[in-house]
């Protein structure tokens, strides 16, 4: 395999995003990553995006986003792995250039929620639907059963949680592209609305619209480009059973904990070389058992490790230094992509007062469902 | 890129497959794969899927399936390109094999669409949204249009289109697996149901449930096998505008014709070398008009050269072996990849009374929409 290098960025502002359609978004972030990286053409394209037919009645999505981002007739596949369909796209990409069969390829993520679809209907296709969305349960309530377990097995606080939430809105409110660019405080966390006992209305990631997109390359085009890039040190994707209940245990996600083991021993390095990582908070909990699977902190200790600080951007490893899903946006097929672009945007320095210091190896973690799928990449300043 | 064969195929009866759920359907298929093939374990999987959260209410795919097929946690993707989606799975299983990253992966298709689902609603998320669907056109009008064109430009005949259902159900009437095994004649097409003038009934492929599998493996691993194993000489793929309204032309599909000239020079083929070809039949005039873009016959004479017997098994060039998706039956996801199987059990020589004579060289032409996504692929026998 060869070495590939990650050229360029570009991302949409995440939110609401009424006057935007679904291929607006894409092509707004795609040309952003075109323009930024210098390249004067793609060779493909892949884009991750969970559930376009039943978001805007819109499946071919490779297609339709080639058509309109004006570089058809090259390749553009869609490609979905739920809310890790992001990092399946740049996973995808990735195989392209490292294979020798393309030089530049393009990796986006793009979805559009607000449209009038039924949202908690569309995001329950990612669970089981014999199984467990038949029988009514959305992923509040599931990822709430694995707060509850954890909560009882490790003594962790309601706090504990929140502080998660606190932290990513404070790295969020410097984030120019977040959805929610509100500091909050651990009271407003603890006060707002219940969802999923015990899972807070502040304890989950928002329903966004959004698109991102990033330019692999070729190490050699890379060079010739001279502008900043960053080298993909390792990637790793890993599978779990799709329901809750047929899992050995609830507090510890099994496609983590494998995915993190093949990514760490590919890369030759360990947890603690890591700079930072984007992890997929989809839920508060989330954070806090992803940052244990990942072997940043002992199993249980993930709740302290966020209220104590440890995490937070000048911490002993930050995490979620974008804001994360929860404070950034959650438009599920982007979040992904949007994971590389804070890599890339830390490991170029270009974060500004988001800035890690002295970053030199960042971890992006993407996961689909209640962790049916995770997809794990390690990225290198060069 | 180092090179990649194709050791195993598995595919499972299409048709109304009542009995069968959307994971049975592919568990049967890739069972089968894996025991056709003798690797004791795969690396990873690609599904290709066009449509699961419309006609089945279930994205993830790629998780689901790794769970069902008992070979969770290892890698699993689901990949989309409308129709094409069996065609980009297997493309993407090619990647990751040539690139060095695994060794054994498999590349499967499924897609369960008389669950309930409307699925004329569902096939038309693979037009343009925004503005085919919308004013209220679906595939059988869109290639309705290209037909009366076609029929304007080329004087062929309604008898020409007759001849490739014709063609294809006899084939097919020696395809165990085809969901039609019945013989017709041209009668019986000309005086069938009007579905969309010129198109009638028997002009156009079923609705299907059906899925396929076939087990790709790098050369080192498919000689230790010591089982029947093909070679896979060239890939392509190509895009077009979503909307058949801001084509160019109507008569010539611009992604065939592209997606063509890129894997004969890939392969270092000629139209002239390929022994046989599986072509995407979705309507009898997409067959016509496919044959002539990959270069087997001039501009205009793809309908005479159906009814001329050209396209028959012992013809100048064998069209649709397996029955096409026409008789075969065509459960959109599965497509790209049964074209394969077909590929592969006539290059190891296993087609039985559908045996092509000294094949050396299959091609395998898969189709998204109007013909907005192309995939290709050249196969050789070894």
């Amino acid at each position: 395999m060869r070495d590939v290098a990650v050229v360029g960025v570009g991302i949409t502002k995440f939110g609401e995003l009424w006057k935007d359609s679904f291929r607006d978004i894409f092509v707004e972030a795609s040309l952003k990553a075109i323009e930024n990286s210098g390249v004067d053409h793609i060779d493909s394209m892949y884009i991750g995006t969970m559930s376009s037919g039943l978001f805007v009645g819109q499946e071919h999505v490779g297609a339709v986003m080639a058509d309109y981002l004006g570089v058809a007739p090259i390749p553009a596949t869609r490609v979905e792995s739920a809310c890790a369909s992001g990092g399946a796209a740049f996973r995808s990409a990735f195989f392209e250039v490292a294979s020798g069969h393309s030089d530049i390829v393009l990796a986006g993520g793009v979805e559009k929620m607000t449209d009038g679809a039924d949202v908690t209907e569309a995001l329950a296709t990612a669970a089981d639907q014999e199984y467990e969305v038949y029988h009514g349960i959305t992923f509040p309530g599931l990822y709430a059963m694995i707060a509850r377990s954890y909560m009882h097995d490790y003594k962790t606080t309601r706090e504990q949680l929140a502080a998660v939430a606190v932290k990513n809105h404070k790295n969020g409110s410097m984030n120019p592209n977040a959805q929610f660019r509100s500091p909050i405080t651990l009271e407003q966390v603890m006060k707002s609305t219940m969802v999923a006992n015990p899972l807070r209305l502040l304890d989950c990631s928002p329903v966004s619209d959004g698109g991102a997109a990033v330019i692999l390359a070729s190490l050699d085009v890379a060079k010739k480009l001279k502008r900043p890039f960053i080298k993909i040190k390792a990637s790793s994707q890993s599978s779990d059973t799709i329901a809750l209940h047929s899992r050995e245990s609830l507090t510890s996600l099994k496609c983590v904990s494998v995915a993190a083991e093949k990514v760490f021993k590919q890369a030759k390095l360990k947890p603690k070389d890591i700079s930072f990582a984007e992890v997929h908070d989809c839920f508060t909990i989330a954070e806090v058992v992803v940052t244990e699977d990942l072997g940043f902190f002992e199993k249980g200790k993930g709740g302290e490790a966020a209220e104590k600080g440890m995490t937070a951007i000048d911490g002993k490893i930050p995490i979620n230094t974008s804001g994360g899903l929860k404070s950034k946006g959650h438009p599920v097929g982007a979040t992904g992509i949007a994971q590389i672009i804070e890599c890339y945007e830390q490991l170029t320095g270009q974060s500004g007062e988001r800035q890690v210091k002295k970053a030199k190896y960042g971890l992006a973690q993407n996961m689909g469902g209640s962790g049916a799928s995770c997809i794990i990449h390690i990225l290198e300043a060069v």
